[in-house]
């Protein structure tokens, strides 16, 4: 059997990039720029007033002068003119162009206007309240960077320099795929032993997240039925995501299955907790990642986040992170296991500090619901005291 | 004017209860949950098996025997059997019912099986590879709590306990509305006088995050257009956010002609940069809430996370947390205005330290792409040292 960090470097080497596809601005929400996005333009495009007041020519100021004659009012959105006496002033907008021969904006708390005529309070600065052409960015410089997620503030840069259509990533096709006769669907009432389906909910949830609409499919513990199933999947799919069916189990047919469709199998257990079932592989005649989870709702939700997601993130391009909590008390783990525990995690003075749930094993849904992610606690390890740093794998918002 | 605190609390103190609604589960993904959900049966709702193996009567082990007669195989999804003879045994599945008289299961790898028995190959501990029917949560339990927001793994609860439509809190219906006569379609190639819109885009992207499809419009600085369509907007939405038109200037008509169609004025003005010019208003006839933000792409980003974000989450039940970032250098603001600077957090040593970004004022788009959020820096204050705990308002996912 593998370790945790063997099988984990060995997802990270089946990645695979699926390409790249135009996509309206509206829809590119979330997505993975996939290519560098650059100003058409100077930012800002003029010299911009960031006050609504007066615009004029210092060189009039420092001549002494206090009292300018208002030639013009300038809205934002009209056309660039110029001051033509420099002893005169404007009035003009936020937004609006500064005029030619001016470089001093006078915001209007500032100054006294009456009768076409604008009186300063106060010595203004030079350049002040004049946002210059080109400051922020100067065409052709790249303002965003290709593998860059796509938000907000990335969809306010599209904006402005014309981005009406972007390219970014293609995201893979997945179904998602739940064995066992015990299985109903969640509008039915279980008979006493049956369970309603949860793992393909909750992954088609998690995969909501990363904007991917999944296909669900419930395969009974039949081998020849799986196998037809999975044949067509396999053809249909970028990657399939099981769970349930790879255990020792007499009717666990999904291992075999897979083998005999010419799937390769890259690794099959893993010393981890939970989640040691964990069968992955590749399908190279039609470019297909099988990540087959064991079943119990833990298994399935943890090797998503500890697996796939990174798996998926490199794929896209985006940085895999690493990240730490403080344990905030004291662990250990005298097995051969890597374990992963159930925590909530609270940002203490700026510190994340993570605490064990009280769960009760692999088949504890509700306490999923309760953790924020899991912490990584290596094998053989005789303590780990309050205070440490340990690898955390989240699985809820934090931040 | 104003301070931030004041404007921040008035801002609280206007939230609205849009009430709640049934949506399918697979629509429930980052919902509020509107009532507790409580558990239809016990979970597990039976002995589950947790392992592949043979399941047995301790007593027999007890009384030395190490050799048992398989008497059956139970795959998961077969109804419940009792095993009749005590010192036999079944063959038991991960996820079966663990058969009446039977109290451990031995896992495949701990058993020799051969001729139609099994021997055991170590001892077992009674209870063991056993999940207790109801040992996570009994039938009547509450398993989720009203305003819990809906991830991955409340799908996997909701599922379980057969919530195939879900009470939900109602999302306030948005509009996003830009003012400017400066502003053109992103399609489109401005005049060098002109810029695209940006503002409401982002807006529009902020939203989606918050599953919120919005509408949006553009208006030009005509007070009579302006007022025509806002009295429009406020019959039909329970939100208005505006983005321009709300400062000093002479074609600034969103405060009249929002006070003219009714909507009372809560606050003009906040004392803090960027964002100062921010106009929040209530129109009691229609119960509509408007944030009229000042149009520079700084200001409207800043005063959304600020003011309408925490607004959004208290009127939908959720904590508003108040989150902290350590200030990672030395900084200063002897003026009267709260600062909103923008910043980048970094994880170190689980602690999140936050460095300012290099900007270049209000105006500045591309900034805003590069930061995570803002810090607050509270005004008159000599100096804050490196390490200090400041409030973080963030605009991007971190963790």
């Amino acid at each position: 059997m593998i370790t945790f960090k063997e099988a984990y470097n060995s997802v990270l080497q089946h990645t695979v990039d699926y390409g790249t596809e135009q996509v309206l601005l509206k829809d590119a929400v979330g997505r993975v720029l996939s290519v560098d996005i650059k100003a058409d333009r100077d930012f800002p495009p003029f010299n911009r007033a960031t006050k609504d007041g007066i615009a004029l020519s210092f060189s009039a100021i420092n001549d002494g002068q206090s009292l300018f004659k208002i030639e013009a009012v300038i809205p934002a959105g009209n056309p660039t003119i110029e001051l033509k006496d420099k002893t005169a002033c404007v009035e003009i907008m936020t937004g609006a162009v500064v005029p030619k021969s001016t470089d001093v904006v006078v915001m209007y708390e500032d100054v006294v206007i009456h009768n076409g005529f604008a009186k300063l309070q106060k010595q203004p600065v030079k350049g002040q309240n004049i946002h210059i052409k080109g400051s922020d960015e100067l065409k052709g410089a790249t303002v965003l960077r290709k593998n860059t997620l796509i938000t907000a503030a990335e969809i306010g840069v599209l904006s402005a320099v014309g981005a009406a259509k972007v390219w970014v990533k293609k995201l893979p096709k997945i179904t998602t795929i739940a064995t066992g006769n015990e299985l109903v669907e969640v509008a039915e009432v279980p008979l006493p032993h049956q369970i309603r389906k949860s793992n393909i909910n909750s992954l088609y949830a998690a995969l909501l997240n990363e904007h991917i609409l999944a296909q669900t499919l419930h395969l009974q513990d039949s081998k020849e039925a799986i196998k037809d199933a999975l044949e067509v999947a396999l053809k249909t799919n970028d990657v399939l995501l099981l769970s349930g069916g790879v255990s020792k189990g007499k009717f666990d047919f999904l291992p075999i299955a897979l083998e005999e469709l010419g799937v390769e199998k890259v690794f099959h257990k893993v010393l981890q907790r939970p989640g040691k079932p964990f069968w992955f592989g590749v399908h190279k005649a039609t470019n297909t990642v099988i990540f087959s989870f064991p079943g119990n709702p833990a298994s399935t939700f943890a090797n998503y986040h500890i697996y796939f997601k990174p798996w998926l993130n490199k794929s896209l391009g985006l940085t895999v992170s690493n990240n730490y909590v403080i344990l905030n008390e004291e662990l250990d783990n005298k097995g051969s296991l890597t374990l992963f525990l159930r925590v909530k995690v609270t940002f203490t003075n700026g510190k994340l500090l993570a605490n064990r749930i009280i769960e009760n094993g692999s088949g504890d849904l509700t306490s999923l619901a309760n953790c924020d992610g899991f912490i990584c606690i290596a094998p053989n390890k005789n303590s780990y005291n309050k205070g440490t740093l340990v690898p955390f794998i989240q699985t809820r918002r934090l931040l």
